[in-house]
């Protein structure tokens, strides 16, 4: 199961190596790809488990395309054929009418042998997979997608913020979002060993960084804000002690913890967290790691509702624009 | 391996259940059994990685029964035979001349198939076990060994705090010293439920009892407290991700976090700790809960050495003894 999905994706040394996205065609507003942006058209599919997808759940929800793009959310438990929708009636995604991802995919590419994944945009009306670019579909969402957007809606990645965004999301990328996968998945001692100290000097520079400032770049939550915060909220609950991350746990670390406690608590980013999905997926999926599957009954995840103290910084979540309202679809 | 040595003390429903003490003479000073107190007779073979076997090698060190009783210590690390000598030159314990513990119990009786475990006693000259019953060897040292004791050493088991002692040790040995390996080895999300509950339950109690009083009976170091810090010392570095007991770490539980350290830098306490082989015996041992063996580089144990504040609360560590000095001989 999890052994035989993630075998493909480790080194000699033993490190975790992820694979490339396979679909990476891009929906845009300029006649550009032979995907239009169109409300209604493509539906999202996600875990609620899963970080990758959980940035583009997040930024759906901030950027008020709901309506515009509807969601499918499968079992936090994959089975051996992968994810699948055994949360919804008959075990099938009511609009595409599968039971697993994977048809999905092979629908669109007969010989796909890689690891199926989320988040993807899937054709409605094909049931082809358009992408499954984690980080070019929050981007395209924020940038290609601005004319379905709410009014109100934030930029998420503004033209002049743009290189920093992307300047910092990188080692953000290698050492912290990747970087657990890195210490879970390793399977030598000096590979985890590696992984750690990346993933620990990076958290201790962005502790620097976000000391004085309350977001990563500029006065507002951008891109990069979504895709550091989809890791630290999993932090304490699952890689701390699941993936060996255990420097300290988040909660030890003030400055960050402040930090995703103010994110958690800004409208379009707790409601998106769903802790009982999160835990049951790692402990339950990944065998090799914890063999007996059983779920871990702490920590105490209440506190993430403590004050964060972090207004003071300055700076307004959302620049110009206005929080999320209404009830948000998941 | 693990496996298989505790998968005969797993109940139907998941809960994990020590199997009793198989070797139970007692070394007694007044000719009541077979065993008398005699210096250089007994040796007590210990891992440093166990708790149990850690209260006898406390107990002698406070007693300053180092001279008069030999220690032999097994490599954290068992294969498939069990607990072996192979820290020691050519493999072998340098006074039974044994490459496996096992041998001396086999020695001891040809029939056993039990689990081989430290602490023990074992008779020098026979090279037969008298005790493997850790819950009365340190009770011994401490009352019958007395002729023995160092000038100044505390009585950690006095008379007329015997009745409370005991009556402090029973829950804390089942929901706390048992407790962690209950939630550990548990093999059902139900039975690893309630030994957490219980544990944490436990530590709530220890946490009052303790907020107002230095140590757990009387006025100073007891049995008592030496049965709880073993497992304490080893909660944060391992107990709190291997064995899932993670409603909060130690250094999230003020009160006892304090305790715990109060005792860590008293004498006889820390010298006695080894975190390497406690860490490396759990994580690489265990490979029912950690197949990949990966030892985890936290957390930060250098917090231990951090000033406890618990002097103000009264008492005096070895009540009308004094500390134990010298250098220890582990």
């Amino acid at each position: 199961m999890a052994r035989a999905q993630f075998g493909a994706e480790t080194s000699t040394g033993g490190e975790f190596v992820r694979q490339p996205n396979r679909f990476t065609h891009r929906i845009t507003s300029d006649g550009s790809s032979p995907w239009p942006v169109e409300a209604g058209r493509y539906r999202l599919i996600v875990s609620l488990a899963c970080p990758w997808a959980h940035r583009a759940l997040i930024v759906r929800r901030l950027l008020g395309l709901e309506q515009a793009i509807s969601l499918g959310v499968v079992d936090p438990i994959r089975d051996e054929r992968g994810w699948r929708f055994s949360l919804d009636e008959g075990g099938r995604d009511p609009v595409l009418g599968i039971e697993y991802l994977s048809e999905a995919y092979l629908a669109t590419d007969p010989e796909f042998q890689g690891r199926v994944t989320v988040p993807c945009l899937v054709d409605v009306r094909s049931g082809q997979v358009v992408t499954n670019d984690y980080p070019r579909i929050t981007l395209d969402l924020a940038t290609e997608w601005r004319d379905l957007h709410r009014p109100g809606a934030p930029d998420l990645y503004p033209a002049p913020f743009r290189a920093e965004i992307d300047q910092v999301s990188e080692p953000i990328f290698r050492n912290v979002n990747n970087g657990v996968y890195r210490c879970g998945f390793a399977t030598s001692q000096e590979a985890y060993e590696a992984a750690f100290h990346d993933l620990f000097g990076e958290l201790d520079r962005l502790s620097n960084r976000l000391l004085g400032q309350r977001y990563l770049v500029g006065d507002s939550i951008s891109e990069a804000d979504i895709r550091l915060f989809t890791t630290l909220v999993r932090f304490d609950a699952v890689y701390h002690g699941h993936f060996k991350c255990n420097r300290q746990k988040l909660s030890e670390l003030p400055v960050l913890w402040a930090y995703a406690r103010d994110l958690f608590q800004t409208p379009g980013f707790g409601e998106t967290v769903n802790f009982d999905h999160i835990k049951r997926h790692y402990y339950q999926t990944h065998e090799q790691l914890n063999p007996n599957r059983i779920v871990p009954a702490g920590p105490d995840l209440t506190r993430w509702h403590d004050p964060h103290g972090r207004a003071s910084l300055g700076g307004t979540p959302f620049g110009e624009g206005t929080p999320p309202t209404g009830l948000s679809l998941i």
